[in-house]
C-alpha cells in the first residue's frame, strides 16, 4: 500500500505534461495511438490445442494463430519473504502486476512490490497520466487479479470490497479458513481501501465485467455503496446486456452484469466435468490384472446461464466505441477471458474451451478496429498456463494388457468433426487444479513487428506497451 | 512400403537434374545452401521451462530462446484405419514422418502413408536426388523413429532390424507382448528390409547415435552383419568418441557409440526419478486427514554411464565438418536430442533437462556454423510435447488446512540458484508416461525470415526446408 516515490515522480512528470500537451503519438502524424491487450487467464498451448481441436478441427485454425507476430513470455514470481528467490508457478495477481507494472511480484499482489509492499503505477495510471483513455473489460469480477492489478494496488487480491479489506475468511466445506486480508490497505486505517473501492474512485473511462456483490456493499467512505461512489465520481452504471448494448459514448462506463464472474458460455454435456476413471476391485489388488471404466464421452452445450450475458466481443465492442469516440489521443485496453482459467480449476474443459472461443471473438473485433485505426497495437497472451493436458484418447501403450488410465481426472470429449479427445487434470487430490510454469504464447498484428523479440520475460510486455505509447516511464 | 507413384516420378525429375546441374542454390550466388533442422523430441513449452528454470535460472535464457524467428506447429495425426480421422495426440514416428515428408500419417509409421502404406519421398532423399548432402544425428539408436523417417520407408517403427522385421515381441514384466512386425517390408518377401538394412543402403553422407546392437545382426541379403554391408556400401564405420573426433571429412560416416540408444548427461541424485507421494493412511480414510509424505528434494548430477559418450555437440560438429568439406552444393542435416522424451517416459525430470542442454549446445555449434556460412537456414522444434509439467511447489491453495498433493509421480529440484521445482507426471498409471498434443515451438535464425509464418501445421516444416532447398517438389 506504500506509494512508492519511483510512482509520484513519475506521476508528477507526468502531470507537467498534462493530458493536453502536443506529445504526438503514431508517428508524429498526430493520430491517436491505441493499445489493445487481450489476456486468455491460464491460456497456454495446451488450453489452446484442445479449443482449436474442437472449435475448428485438428487442421482448423483459430483467428490468434493467424496473428503474424508471435513471441513466448516467460512469467517471473519471486517470494514475498527474504531475499524475493524465484517461485518457478505464478498466479494471476502477479502475473497481472508484471503486465500492468513491469515489475515482478509475489503471488497474490495487486500491483504493489513483493516484501516492501509499495504501489507500482501501472500503465494503466501512466497512460491516464498522459492523455490516453484507459478501458478494462473482464468476463471475472472487475476485482478479480487481472483488472484489479491494472488499476488498483494492494497487498492481496482477495481484498475485493469494503466488507473483507481487513479480514478475508472463507467458508469452505471444511471449516472456515482464516485467509489474510489488508488492514494497512483499509481506508479507514488509511490507506486506499478495498480493490472495488479503489476502482470506483480510478480515472478509467471504460470498466466492465462482473462483481456486483463487490459494489452494492458499503464503501468505507460511505454512506452509501461502493457503486453509489463510483457514480458520485463520474461512472455512468449499466447492469444488463440491453443498457450496455444502448450505451453512448460519452460519460464513463461502468458494467457490472454479475454477482460474481460473469457464467461462461460452454459446458459439458448435462453438466458433466472431467471424473475420475474407476478401476475395477481386481485391478486395485494389483495393477496387471481387472480392468478400468472410464468416463463416458460427451460432447460441449451452451451453458443455460450464460442466457443474457453480454458476451466478450460485446462488451470489448462497446468499450472500442466509448475508448476512441472523440478521441484524438488513443487508449490503452486491457480484455481478460478470465475464466479459461477458473474452468480449468474446475476440471470443465468444455467451459474452458468456450472461454478460449470469447477471447477469440473479442481479437476478431479488435483486429477489425486495428485496420480502421492504424496505430493500433493489438496483443494477446495469456498470464499462465495450467493444469489440462490433451493427453492420448487411445494409451501409446494400448499393445500392453493391462488397465491403462490416468491417475487424474479425465474427460472424453467426442469434437464436432467426428474425433476423440482426451483430456486430463492432474496436478492434485485438491478439488481445484493448481496452475503452471511454462511460458506463455504471446501474439501481435503486424504493429507489433520490430517491436516484440522472439522470447520475452512477462514484466517487458509493460515496457513494450509504455514505449508503443511513448510513455516517460519506458524511457527510463 | 509400396513406392508411390509420386515418389518415383519425383525421383525420376529430380535424377534428370542431378547432382552436377547448375541448379544454383544461394539468391543466384552459387553459394551452397544449408538446413541444420534441431529436434527436441518431446521438447514442449513445459519441459523447455523445466530445463531453462535449472540450467539458467528463472530469468535466465537457453541459445534457442534468443533465436530471432519464432513460430508455433501444430501437431497432426491420424488413424491408419477407416477415412483417416483426425487423432489429437501423436508419436514421433508419424510426427518425424510429418516433418520429413509433409504428410500426416498414423502412429508408428515411418515415412509410409495411413491406411495405404505407400513409401513418401522424405526430405533426405530429395536433397540427395538435387545433389545435397545429407546427414543424421540422434542421441537415440539412428533406427528410432525420428532419424529413421528422414531416411527409411516402413510400417511400424518397430522394425528396426533383420531380426524382429517380421515379428516384433517385447518381453516385458507381465509377459512377452506380441507388438506386430512388418511382414511386407521384408526383404525375404520383396520389402526394403528392416531400418537397419534400409540406412545401410541409403545414401547418407553422415549417420551418427546409438543403435548398434541394429547394426551386428545379420543382414537379409547376407552373409554377414548389417554393419558390414554398410561398410560395402561405402561408410566408414566409428564406434568411440576417439574415433568419431579423429574422423576426417571424406568417406560417408557411419558412427554408432552404443548398443542402444545413447546414456545421458544428467540423472537425480542418486539415481532417483519422480515417486508418488504417501499419503498417511488417516489421509487414505479420509482426504480433509492426516498428512501425505512428498519426495525429498533433490539435485541433478552426472550420470556416470554417460563417460566417454560422444556428446551431441561433438557429433553435430563432426557432422557439419563432414558434410561442409568441399561440398560447393550444401547440406540438409537433422539433430535429434532424443531422450528428452525417453527421460520424461521413465519420470526423470533431470534427464530430461540435461538433453535440452545437449540440444542447445549442438544448436551453439549450428549457429556459429551458419554465422560463418550465410545461406544456412538453422530451425529448432520439438515432435510433441509431454507428460511433465512445473506445477508449484508450495500450493496455490497452501492456507486450505487439508493435505494437497498430486496424484502422479512428483519431482522435487532444488535449482542451482536455490529455488524449488515440482514437476509432476500424471498422465497414466503405467510405467512409461505418455505424450501430449499441444502444438510445438518452432525457431528459426535470421535465414528463416519471411520463410517461416507465425503459426504452422508440422508437415509445412517440410515445405518450408524443401523451398529453400529449392527442390521440385516444392514448387507443386
Ligand atoms: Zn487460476
Ligand atoms: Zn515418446
Amino acid at each position: 500500500m506504500k506509494p512508492l516515490t519511483l510512482a509520484i515522480c513519475t506521476a508528477a512528470l507526468l502531470a507537467s505534461l498534462g493530458p493536453g500537451t502536443s506529445h504526438a503519438a503514431g508517428s508524429g502524424t498526430g493520430q491517436p495511438r491505441n493499445i489493445i491487450l487481450l489476456i486468455g487467464d491460464g491460456m497456454g498451448e495446451q488450453q489452446l490445442a484442445i479449443a482449436r481441436n474442437y472449435l475448428r478441427g485438428a487442421r482448423g485454425r483459430l483467428l490468434m494463430d493467424t496473428l503474424p507476430v508471435r513471441s513466448a513470455a516467460q512469467v517471473l514470481t519471486i517470494e514475498d519473504r527474504g531475499a524475493g528467490q524465484p517461485m518457478y508457478v505464478a498466479d494471476s495477481a502477479n502475473t497481472a502486476t508484471s503486465m500492468a507494472t513491469g515489475a515482478v511480484t509475489s503471488r497474490g499482489r495487486i500491483a504493489t512490490s513483493a516484501g516492501s509492499d509499495e504501489d507500482l503505477p501501472t500503465i494503466v495510471e501512466l497512460a491516464a497520466a498522459a492523455g490516453y483513455r484507459t478501458g478494462l473489460v473482464s468476463t471475472a469480477s472487475v476485482t478479480d487479479a487481472t483488472p484489479a492489478a491494472f488499476a488498483a494496488h494492494i497487498s492481496e487480491r482477495l481484498c475485493e470490497n469494503p466488507d473483507n479489506v481487513e479480514r478475508v475468511v472463507q467458508a469452505t466445506p471444511y471449516k472456515d479458513i482464516e485467509l489474510g486480508g489488508c488492514p494497512a490497505d483499509a481506508m479507514r486505517n488509511g490507506g486506499p481501501g478495498a480493490i472495488s473501492e479503489q476502482l470506483a474512485q480510478s480515472g478509467l473511462h471504460v470498466l466492465l465485467g462482473g462483481g456486483r456483490k463487490h459494489f452494492t456493499v458499503a464503501s468505507e467512505t460511505g454512506p452509501g455503496s461502493v457503486l453509489e461512489l463510483a457514480v458520485d465520481k463520474g461512472f455512468t452504471s449499466v447492469s444488463t446486456r440491453q443498457q450496455l448494448l444502448a450505451s453512448q459514448p460519452g460519460a464513463r462506463l461502468l458494467g457490472i452484469f454479475a454477482s460474481g464472474h460473469l457464467p461462461v458460455r460452454l459446458q459439458g454435456e448435462g453438466g458433466r466435468i472431467a471424473e475420475l476413471p474407476k478401476p475395477s476391485l481386481l485391478n486395485r489388488l494389483h495393477p496387471y490384472l481387472g480392468d478400468v471404466s472410464l468416463p463416458p464421452t460427451m460432447v460441449c452445450e451452451p451453458n443455460p446461464a450464460f442466457a443474457g450475458t453480454p458476451s466478450l466481443q460485446e462488451m470489448t465492442g462497446i468499450a472500442l466505441r466509448h475508448l476512441s469516440a472523440d478521441n484524438d489521443r488513443g487508449f490503452f485496453l486491457m480484455v481478460e477471458s478470465a475464466s479459461i482459467d477458473k474452468q480449468a480449476h474446475r476440471r470443465n474443459p468444455c467451459g474452458s474451451i468456450g472461454e478460449v472461443a470469447q477471447l477469440d471473438e473479442a481479437l476478431g473485433s479488435a483486429l477489425a478496429f486495428a485496420r480502421q485505426h492504424p496505430h493500433t497495437l493489438v496483443l494477446v497472451t495469456a498470464d499462465h498456463t495450467h493444469a489440462a493436458q490433451l493427453i492420448p484418447y487411445v494409451s501409446l501403450y494400448d499393445r500392453v494388457p493391462v488397465p491403462i488410465y490416468t491417475p487424474g481426472y479425465l474427460a472424453r470429449i467426442e469434437t464436432p468433426e467426428g474425433g476423440y479427445m482426451a483430456v486430463n487434470y492432474a496436478t492434485t487430490s485438491f478439488s481445484r487444479e493448481e496452475h503452471t510454469g511454462a511460458a506463455v504464447p504471446v501474439l501481435a498484428n503486424a504493429e507489433g513487428k520490430g517491436r516484440l523479440p522472439g522470447f520475452i520475460a512477462q514484466p517487458d510486455l509493460f515496457r513494450i506497451m509504455a514505449a508503443y505509447l511513448e510513455l516517460p516511464a519506458a524511457r527510463d
